[in-house]
């Protein structure tokens, strides 16, 4: 069968990179060649993939010749710079980063709900924003089926979604509150130990912050529905992986706990986990590593006749990323090798 | 001016019930005799008051003679059993469990909202539950300006409501978590260490805890309107003290951001901290230690025209349930004074 010749990865020692690594071994990507790609700090350190060592390379403008197939995960700066030379160097590019993904050539992909857009669009296709991709795939069934006309989000998210950083900064926090000694905090704004901080990224129209307006936008872009009324509180709280959330939705018609109970563990890629006497809910705990969107907690909304409630948990470094990304490269992969099995009949 | 006779402070060595002290302490609370009482096991030991050591006595049935005014901080059970006996000697009892809160004759009140009602009913009055009474505190200004028809609210609740163990838990378990050796939980269903637990007490009606059940039933009762309509999510996240809260409300009239700053601002026992930009809204770990209700991230909502959204903070411990106690009790002898003094004359 033909197989990719190229595949880079941007940014392959980062929190959500090392993942990606991971990934492309453990689930036998197929491709020919593979380059690891970060900034000048991490180039000529080493990477393990499939039983040898790789040497991560620098990132630069003229870096991308020859490679069919990029995996980027940067900062939005980065990927602002530096992508549109790897799409004309002729790459395909899955970005995970926030600059691209409200641009109206970019198709923004979760592989459960729109893979069709991946085949669409200017070289770049675009992975949400984590706290958007795990709710997204939970509103999906529903909006199938019922039409969700409003959702009122509240987050849990965890520090490993600001980096590396983020995690030493929980961890070395922790170990200093305990202590009763000072720590320097690198990446939050507030003590993130033992806290919790309702501000993730500037702000941005009418008081939501950065964070909270992208769970509006890329989640009507994603489902394809402006019409959807969305209002989104994101808070950081300390805890090292996984983001939880509350999420309330009104649907067209009423969808019952059953029903939705239903329809959520029929959808690919979503468990279910729910049986609250018997203290069963997903948790950060158990959810940390893994690769599926977990829902709880499902029940009628007491305060509107067509609502409901549940509780959302996902690898937000996986799912929320990593994985998302890897998922849009699979398809593409198919693709590209139907397409050359056809040219070579 | 005459004052009380003597006052009791039932479960005075419990998280609560420390505080509890330290507050009629602090803000000189006058009686002319205090009794310290606790379960058996906490009998005997001393607490300092007012520059002397005073010997905890062991709660019983025939305990309660010469009380005029009794705080209790016990669970539920002992409520249950024991303050009918202290009613029966004579004795007004506030009461901090949940025990006896939905009960038609016994009154439930928040002194900035309800006071009046601290002088009807059968001789005990409830304090509200901790993440309820934050919440009604933060609806009183909206609901009076514009009538609170619908709210939404998610929990990001802290270990101390769980009381001294819970907080125990959380500093053993993340101690263990970190080192990487185990920790049996004591509290806890799971461990709570870097994690998010959506379960606070046990199931009751449609899947919702105990704890969701609490906001829904006594906010009604608080603010004397039965027709709001109310959805709750309790979580219990790794923070040792204050409670936070995503509030969603829909109002007759729409308000805005600007409006219901000045609402909260000008409402006794509230403090706005609202500069997002600026890294200001409330936190745990700046609300800690204080009494009043805090509240920030106030925004429009945007999946509603009459929808505002905000996020509040306060303390557990103290407006949460000793605080408001003390308000209480503040409140009876304020009048037991004036009464006394016209009996007088």
């Amino acid at each position: 069968m033909a197989v990719l010749e190229t595949v880079g990865v941007i940014g392959a020692t980062g929190a959500v990179g090392r993942i990606i690594v991971q990934l492309l071994e453990q689930r036998k990507f197929e491709a020919k060649a593979f380059r690891f790609l970060a900034s000048a700090r991490s180039a000529g350190s080493q990477i393990p993939f499939r039983g040898r060592e790789y040497e991560v390379e620098e990132l630069t403008k003229d870096c991308f010749g020859g490679l069919d197939l990029v995996i980027a995960s940067t900062p939005d700066d980065i990927a602002a710079e530096y992508l549109p030379f790897a799409t004309a160097a002729g790459a395909v590019v899955i970005d995970e980063s926030g600059y691209w993904r409200m641009n109206p050539d970019v198709p923004l992909v979760v592989p459960e709900i729109n893979p069709e857009d991946a085949f669409t669009g200017n070289g770049i296709i675009a992975s949400p924003n984590c706290s958007t991709t795990q709710m997204v795939v939970a509103l999906k069934p529903l909006h199938d089926a019922a039409k969700v006309r409003r959702v009122i989000v509240s987050t849990y998210q965890a520090v490993s979604g600001a980096g590396l950083q983020g995690s030493t900064d929980l961890v070395e926090g922790t170990k200093a509150a305990l202590n009763g000694s000072k720590y320097d905090y690198k990446v939050f704004r507030h003590p993130i130990a033992f806290n919790a901080m309702p501000q993730i990224g500037g702000v941005k129209e009418e008081g939501y912050t950065s964070e909270e307006m992208k769970m509006v936008y890329e989640t009507r872009k994603i489902l394809g529905d402006d019409s959807m009324q969305i209002a989104a509180t994101c808070v950081r709280i300390p805890v090292e992986n996984c983001h939880s959330e509350t999420i309330t939705v009104e649907t067209e018609r009423p969808v019952s706990p059953d029903e939705a109970r239903q329809l959520f563990a029929s959808f690919p890629g979503i468990i279910v986990l729910d049986d609250t006497a018997n203290g069963t809910y997903p948790t950060p705990a158990v959810c940390s590593g893994r690769d599926e969107v977990f829902i709880g907690r499902i029940r009628r909304d007491l305060s509107h006749p067509n609502g409901l409630n549940f509780w959302c948990v996902s690898d937000n470094l996986r799912k929320g990323a990593a994985t998302n990304a890897v998922q849009i490269a699979e398809l593409l992969s198919a693709r590209w090798s139907e397409k050359l099995a056809a040219r070579s009949t």
